[in-house]
C-alpha cells in the first residue's frame, strides 16, 4: 500500500535486464556508446521528428534545469505556475543553471496554466525597458503537480499565447507517458505539434532507475546544450547503462504499458474513494495522482492500516480528529490491483 | 585490447546483481534508502571516521565539483596542477559550481604538486587585499592524472602546506583505489589522517556503473553539501540504485580486489613495454596509466593490430612514421592477462 | 514642472562644492581617504552604532544587491513584494549577486508588507527539507515604492517576523530620509532598534550625484561585503568623490532639509489635488511620490501644460479621454512651491 | 612625490566645471541625458567608427568585466598574461561576470603577450570537446600593467591569431590614452583597425573622477551588455554626471594632454634615474609606469625624502641594506617637473 510517490516504487524487471545485456566488453562512453545511437532513433521515431536532439541525463532537475539553462537568458523571467516542480522543489537549480534568471508565477486552474493568466503574466513584465527582468520561455508542466493533465487544445493555446511574444515553450514530462495515455494521442501531437519547443521526457517516475531524456526540436541549441551539461557535471563516462534504461522503456511498448497500468489502478483507487463519501478530490484525477480530503481519523484509520502517503497540510498524528486533511496518492506502474482494494478496504473501515 | 580508459570497462557483475536485489518493492528516496545507511557505515569504518558525512553522486565531476562548492567562496582561487581533472576535464564545471571561483595552477614534479611549489603558489595569491583573489581550498589527484601516485609523506607535506595558511584539502580520488592498493595504505592513512579534509572516492572507474562517494570529515559542511548536490540536480530519487553500487563495492573486498587487477595488468603491460627497447615511459608507472613514447610507425602498426588507446599529441594516422608520439594505456579491472600478452606481442611486431 | 523621478533633479550645489574641496592633491584609493573615515563616524554617530561597518557604493541596485548577496545563500528565497525595486527594477542583479537565489512575493497593503502575509508566505516556504528553496532573508522598502511610509510599529512587526524563523531583515533605504522625516524618528529607530540587520541608505534620490551607503549593523558580515563589492566591480578607486558627497550630504543637516523639502513639496501637491475632485489618490500621500487617477483628458491637459511625469496603465496621448488612467508624481529636493502651483493651476483647467 | 597610482591624483578641474555646468534643472536619466549623445557621438568620430556602441560605467573592473561577460560563454577560457589587471586585481570580477568563465594565462615578453604563445596557449585549449573549456576571447592591456606599450604591429599579430581561430579581442585601455600618445597614432589605428573587437576606454586614471567607456564596435552585442551592465548595478539613474565627465574630457584635447603630461614626467624621471648608477629599469618606460630596482638603502631614502610610491617584493623598512627591491613609479597628469626633480634629488642622496 505505498502510495507516497512514484520515485518510490520498482524498476521494472525488463529495464535492469537490458544493464546487464549492455554491460559486455568495452563501450565508448559519454553518449558515444551504440545503444544510444538507437534510443536517439528511437525518440526521433516516436516523436516524428528526424532532426530533434536528444539527450540522457539522470533526475528530472537535471533534465529541466539544463534545458531552462539552455532556453534563457540570466535576465530572463520563466513563466510557470506556483506549483511548478521548477519553482518548488528543484532548491533553485532552474535558478543555478540560468545563471540568475527568475520565476514569474502565473496563475492556474486546477494546477493549469490558463492562457489569459500567461497572455497577462507576460505582458506585465518587460514593461520597464532594462531595468526589469526579460521575458523568457515558458514552462508547464504534463502531468500537472496536482495530477491534472493539460488537453491538447490547452497546451495550444498555453503555446499561442508564447509565440505572441516570441517566446519558446518548455514542457516537463516527468510524468509524460502518464498524460500522453491519458490523452491517448502521439508524442509529436502532444509536443511540437501543439508548440512546444523543449521537453523533459521523464522515465524515473515509470519504470527506470534513473534517467529522463531532453528532446529539444531546434537543432540550433544542440553544442550550448551539450556544453551545459557537462558543466554541469551530467555527462556520464558510462553512459551505455542509461541508454539501455532508456532503450528497454521504448521497446515493445513497455513505457506505454506501465503508464497504462498506474493510470489504470489510480482510477480504480479514485472511483473506490468517490463512492466512500467522506472523501472529497480536490482535483480532477486524470494520470496517476490524487489529491484527497478527509478527515484526520480517516488518515489516522488508513496510516495505521498500512497505507504510505503524504499528508500535506498538517499532523495527522494529533488533533482534532473531525479536522479535514489532504492527502495525496500516487500509483506507479508497480501498484497492483489487490494493492488498491486494500486501501479502499481501510478506507472503509 | 581496449586501453583507451577504464571509464569504457564494464561493471563488475557483482554489483549489477546487487541492483537486482535492491529492486524489491518500495524504498525512500533521496539518500534515505537503508542500503545507503549500510553505505554509510562501512565508508565511516573503513576510513575510521565515525563522524564523516557521506553522499552519492554519479559522475566524478559532480563530486569534485560539488565538494569544492562547499570548500571555496566565489571570490577564492584553488589550487591544483596545470593537469588537474578539475582543470582541463570538466568544462568548467568547479567554476560553475563555485560562483566565478578560478584555479591558480601549481608546478608539478611528474603530476605531483610539490610542496615548494604550492607554498610559492598560495604566498604570491592574496598580497593585495580585496583586489586579488582569496586563498581558497588546495586539490590534488591520487592517482595523478598521469598516472602517478603521491606516497603518504608527499600527502602530508601538501597538507601542511595548506594547513600554514589555514586551507583546506580535497582529494580528487577518481582512481582512489588503484593508488590505496598501490601504497597499501588504509583509507585513514591516505586521507584525514595524512591531512586531507574531503575526498571524491571513485568508484565508476573501478567497475561500478556510474557512483562516486562524497566523503567530508568536517559534519559543519553537511548541510551545505546537501543543499548544493540537490541544486546542482543530483539527488537521485531513486537513490537505492546507487546505494546498491557501492554497497557491492565495499563487500568481501571487492573494490580492492578490482584495482589489484588493473594495476597489476597494467604491471604487466609495462614490464613488457620495457623491454622493448624502443618505447619510453613519460612517467613511474605506480597505478593503471601509462603514458608511453613510439614512433608513429609503432603506433600504427598496435593500432592495425586491433589496440584501442589514445595518442595524445599528434595523429598517428599519417605523418613521418619515425616521428614519436605519445599514447596513453589504461588498465580497467577486467583487462585479462591474455589482453596484454596480445598487446605485446603486437607491439614487438 | 518635472515630476517623473527624484532621479533626474540637480545635486545640491553643496555636495558638487564638497566635490570640489575634495579635488586637492592626491589622496588614498578604495576607500581609505579621510573623507571616508569622516563619513563612517558620522554615520555610525547618527544611527547610534558604533561597530556599524559602513561601505559606499553609486547605485541603489548595487546597495541592495551587494547587502543582499551578502545576506543570502544561492539556495535561498528572499521575502518582498511583488513592487519592490529588487523585483521589478533590477533587472535579476539580486539574483545575480545572490548566485540564483530567488524572490518570494508577499502580499502587502498599499505597498506594506504586512507581518501576517510574511508569517503566512515564510511559512509555505521550506517545508520539503532539501527540495524548496530555503528560507533568506526579509527586504522591505522605505519609503516604499508606492509612497507609503512604514511606521516603527509596523516594522517592528515584520521584523520579529522574520526573527520568529532566525531571518535577517534588509531595509531598502532608497528614500531613506524622505521616510524619517515623515516619521520624524531618528535612524536608530527606524533600523536597528526596529529589528532592521542591514539598510541601503541612499542619497542619489535625495540631492547627491550618485551614492548609497550601505550599513550592516553585525561586523561579522563586513568582509564579505567588501569582498562582493569589488566583486562586483563597485570598489571605486578615485573613492574620495564619494566620500565627499555623503560627507557634505551629513553635514548641517542637509540629507533632512532636502527630504523635508521634498515632502512639503509633495503634500501641497497632493492638497491641491484633493481639492480637484476629479483626481483620486491611490495611496496615502505620506513622503513624496503620488499615485493618482484622472482621465485621459487631464493628462492630456497636464502634459501640454507642461507637466512632466509617467503613466503608468496606458497611452495617454489616445483614446478615449473619459477613461482613467494613473500618473506617478515624484517631488524631489528641488522642486518649488512655483512649481507645484503651476501644476495644480494647470490641472484645474 | 605622489608616484604611488594614477588613481591617487585629482580630477583635472575642467571635468569638475563640466559636472557643475550639467548640474542645472532636470535631465533623462540612465544614459538618456543630451550630454551623452554628445559623448556618443564623440568616441564615434574619435574612433572612425560612426556603428560603435559606447556606454559608461565608473569603474575599471565594471568595464572589463561586463565587456568580457558579453563577449564569452561561462563554459570558456579568456586569454590573457599572468600580470593582466583581469586576473590579478579584480578578485574574480570577471568570472563572476562571465557566470564561471575562466582565463588561460598566456607567457608575456615584458608584459606584452606574444602571438606565438597565443597561438599555442589556444592551441591547446579545446582539444578535448566538450571535456575541456571552450575557447573564448582574447584580452591585451595597452598600457601593460608594467608600463611597456605594445606597438601596431604587435596588436596586429595579436589580433591575427585571435581571428585564425575565430575568437574577438578585447583591448583594457585603463591607460588608453598614454599608450595613444605614446604611439602617436588615431584611437582607430590602435583598435578596429588592428583587429581589436571591443575596447575599456579609461579616464579615472588620467583626470577623471570615475569613468570609463566601453566601445563595441559590432552593434549586435548592444543590447546584452545594456542588460548586463543593469544586471551588475552599473546603470545610472544620475547619468549625466558620468557623461559630463567624459564629454569634458574629450573637448578641447584635454584627454591628450592629460597623457602627454604624464608621459612626459615619466620620461623626465626616467632619464634622470638612469643616470644615477645604482638603479636599474625592469622595463622598457613607455608610458607612465616605471618599475625600477634599487637597495634597501635607497628605498629607505626615498621614502624618507618624502617619495611616496609602492615596493612590490618586500619590507624596505627592514633588512639587509644592499638588497635590491623593486620600486613601482607612476605619474599621473597632475605630476610637476618639480616633483620628479625633487624625487630624483633625493635619489642621488
Amino acid at each position: 500500500m505505498y502510495f507516497a510517490s512514484d520515485n518510490a516504487g520498482p524498476a521494472h524487471p525488463s529495464v535492469l535486464n537490458a544493464m546487464i545485456a549492455a554491460n559486455q566488453g568495452y563501450a565508448m562512453g559519454y553518449g558515444a556508446d551504440p545503444i544510444m545511437a538507437s534510443v536517439r532513433t528511437k525518440i526521433r521515431d516516436l516523436f516524428e521528428a528526424p532532426e530533434a536532439c536528444v539527450y540522457l541525463v539522470a533526475t528530472g532537475t537535471a533534465a529541466n534545469s539544463i534545458l531552462l539553462g539552455t532556453m534563457a537568458n540570466p535576465w530572463d523571467t520563466v513563466f510557470c505556475t506556483a506549483m511548478a516542480h521548477i519553482n518548488e522543489d528543484e532548491c533553485n537549480a532552474p535558478e543555478f543553471y540560468m545563471g540568475g534568471a527568475k520565476l514569474t508565477l502565473v496563475p492556474d486552474d486546477k494546477a493549469r496554466m490558463t492562457p489569459e493568466e500567461l497572455r497577462a503574466a507576460i505582458g506585465k513584465e518587460q514593461s520597464r525597458g532594462v531595468h526589469g527582468p526579460q521575458r523568457g520561455p515558458v514552462s508547464i508542466t504534463q502531468v500537472t503537480e496536482k495530477g491534472t493533465v493539460y488537453s491538447l487544445d490547452q497546451i495550444r493555446a498555453i503555446t499561442a499565447v508564447a509565440r505572441d511574444f516570441g517566446l519558446k515553450t518548455h514542457l516537463d514530462g516527468a510524468r509524460f507517458t502518464n498524460a500522453l495515455v491519458a490523452l491517448d494521442c502521439s508524442p509529436a501531437e502532444m509536443t511540437w505539434k501543439a508548440g512546444i519547443d523543449t521537453v523533459s521526457f521523464g522515465g524515473t517516475k515509470n519504470g527506470l532507475l534513473g534517467v529522463e531524456a531532453c528532446v529539444i526540436f531546434d537543432p540550433a541549441l544542440a553544442w550550448e546544450f551539450e556544453l551545459r551539461r557537462k558543466r554541469g557535471g551530467h555527462l556520464f563516462s558510462k553512459h551505455r547503462y542509461l541508454s539501455a534504461q532508456m532503450d528497454a522503456y521504448l521497446t515493445d511498448g513497455l513505457w506505454l504499458d506501465m503508464a497504462r497500468a498506474a493510470n489504470a489502478r489510480t482510477a480504480q483507487l479514485a472511483n473506490g474513494m468517490r463512492s466512500h463519501a467522506a472523501t472529497e478530490m480536490l482535483y480532477p484525477v486524470e494520470a496517476n495522482i490524487i489529491f484527497f480530503r478527509a478527515t484526520r481519523a480517516e488518515h489516522q484509520r488508513l496510516k495505521q492500516g498500512g497505507a504510505i502517503y503524504y499528508v500535506m497540510d498538517g499532523d495527522e498524528t494529533q488533533g482534532d480528529p473531525a479536522e479535514p486533511l489532504t492527502g495525496r496518492l500516487v500509483c506507479d506502474w508497480s501498484m497492483t490491483a489487490e494493492g488498491v482494494d486494500q486501501f479502499l478496504t481501510v478506507l472503509r473501515g
